[in-house]
């Protein structure tokens, strides 16, 4: 493979999504290589253990191992640093890129925020799959790397593995887009999904959403529909150009719905799903999350319990839909990867 | 708006697509400037009636006024050359890129593939709209673009507007995909939904496909399922890395497809769709296109009479679907207008 480009990155956060990342980066390494051009190189990786920092490189294994046994970082051999925080190794370890798989904090939206910031600053590039900084900060975070020369990616913090925000900021860049509507949530449609399908009650649909790892233990930020509505945020932002704040979203958790309604509503041939909408209005969009009886011909009203999805109304591309299956967050690493490679790597498929 | 790039291109073909995607051009002129820096320059037109050719630029709305009274481009004052052929106009005028949207011609792929093939060699880059070219010759033109470091772009090829090309070559780049499911061709799937909604016959539901512009006075080459085909062959090339041929499709048309098999399918809580399937296989794929009957959980069976849409189920990105509502030919002259925004324009969204 003709110039293999060689890409150092520092990765924070190595749960779920962060783990599943590495493991993508070790399972693909030669498809990156022979696709994309590129090797990564992890310089180093924070939890909530430390930091371990190896400019050369860490070993993936060993660090997926490690974490597989309930460990943290601090803990490897020679290149663990217990209690070093995050931001500390975003200033000491120069890398070309910041991977930020943390999780997502909506008070402040630290640790990312502030290692997101300082990594831009540095004229680093960013990939993050953290909602929180974003929908707390994207014009500033936005400016700051234009400013720096830095690039910021977000596909994974929209709709999981889904290009939801790739195919409106860069498939729909010349279009017009005067309406999205999507199901951002996983963690709502999977309980309203089911409470409908199996007239389960809500608790018993949330517990069972625990269970299977669709739900988070607390599951709040989801069920009262802020997640979402930080998807909406960073939609808002990125594909309507539109600079809107949390404060501007109506939001509506999906506590109030019933099995009685999931009933009512199936027997007009209804499904019952948490939506969340921008529209299009005289000064700009009107942006609402909550849980809406969808007639069956909605492209969203038929989506299952592991499906995430969103349309686009627009003025010259017609109305795009698009939705994903995912059944564990791995779909979510991989569009951390692909991030990656949209930044980094050789055009693949077709000519360059 | 800081350093416009100026991109003078050349357009063969001026119907439906051509004279739409001039049309965006004309349209979209402030939103190019502002959102992708870009000044798109017609320097060159071909139609059936000859050439009209200006280096600095011919005048769209002129164009459009001229096509629109069924007139040929060959008329136009000054730049009018009648009986010149778009391959003189590719050798004589220098440009940056060639949009091809001319006829798909299944015999040779003329005058497209000449056209693509001298433009490639010059250095110069193509979008295309033509699928003839691509289902005839992608691995010589993929070589010949790499050979000469042009860039060959054809999102428009595949389910019109829909970005179904640039999902699978570029958000799943790297993942593995091993099957794909596609409704690629509208008069088929506009004819059957019809059929089976309304009870009407095959000749009465092509004649409405015809009267509403969703069918060519000759649809054979829909019918017989090879425009399904030919696009199967673009997305094997270019999203599976698979070098098939036509030859390598088993191909059966919709013309077998009777309104009673349609009702017995709708007993059965199904849908009979024209899929196009890329099935994974021990040496590579199995292509296909004929009707199949869908149960009613398939993300296709759902897809309204001027819908197309594609299944892409992966190693690492889940199954991911898209579809679009498509009811004229304006998304696919958007699609082109993506790829020339992709290959010249700054990134549009969020940053850099």
């Amino acid at each position: 493979m003709v110039d293999l480009k060689q890409v150092r990155f520092l990765l924070i956060g190595a749960g779920n999504v962060g783990r599943r990342f590495l493991g993508l980066v070790a399972r693909k390494e030669q498809v990156l290589r022979e696709r994309a051009g590129l090797q990564l190189v992890l310089s180093g990786v924070a939890d909530s253990s430390g930091i371990a920092a190896n400019p050369e490189g860490l070993d993936l294994e060993w660090i997926l191992a490690l974490k597989a046994g309930g460990r943290g970082v601090a803990e490897i051999p020679d290149w663990g640093q217990p209690g070093v925080a995050a931001l500390d190794m975003v200033r000491g370890v120069p890398v070309d890129l910041l991977v930020d798989a943390s999780p997502a904090n909506m008070l402040d939206g630290q640790p990312g925020l502030g290692c997101i910031e300082l990594a831009i600053s540095q004229g680093t590039d960013v990939v993050t799959a953290n909602k929180a900084p974003l929908a707390l900060a994207f014009s500033r975070l936005d400016e700051l790397a234009r400013a720096h020369g830095a690039r910021l990616r977000f596909d994974a913090t929209v709709a999981g593995g889904l290009p939801a925000v790739n195919l409106g900021r860069r498939d729909l860049a010349v279009a017009d887009v005067h309406r999205i509507e999507g199901i951002l949530n996983l963690t709502t449609n999977y309980i309203l999904t089911r409470m409908a399908a199996e007239g389960l009650g809500f608790d018993e649909a949330l517990s069972k959403a625990q269970q299977e790892g669709h739900a988070e233990a607390d599951p709040s930020l989801d069920l009262e529909g802020w997640d979402a509505a930080n998807k909406l945020i960073i939609l808002a932002h990125s594909v309507l150009r539109y600079p809107a704040s949390l404060d501007d979203v109506e939001v509506e958790g999906i506590g109030g719905v019933t099995p009685q309604a999931l009933r009512e509503a199936a027997a007009n041939g209804q499904q019952i799903k948490p939506l969340a909408v921008a529209e299009r209005e005289d000064q700009g969009y009107r942006l609402w999350v909550r849980p809406v009886a969808l007639d069956a011909a909605h492209p969203l009203a038929s989506l299952g319990p592991q499906q995430m999805g969103i349309v686009y109304h627009t003025d010259i591309s017609g109305v795009i839909t698009a939705a994903i299956v995912e059944d564990t967050p791995q779909p979510t690493a991989s569009a951390v990867l692909r991030d990656v490679v949209e930044l980094y790597g050789r055009a693949a498929g077709g000519t360059p």
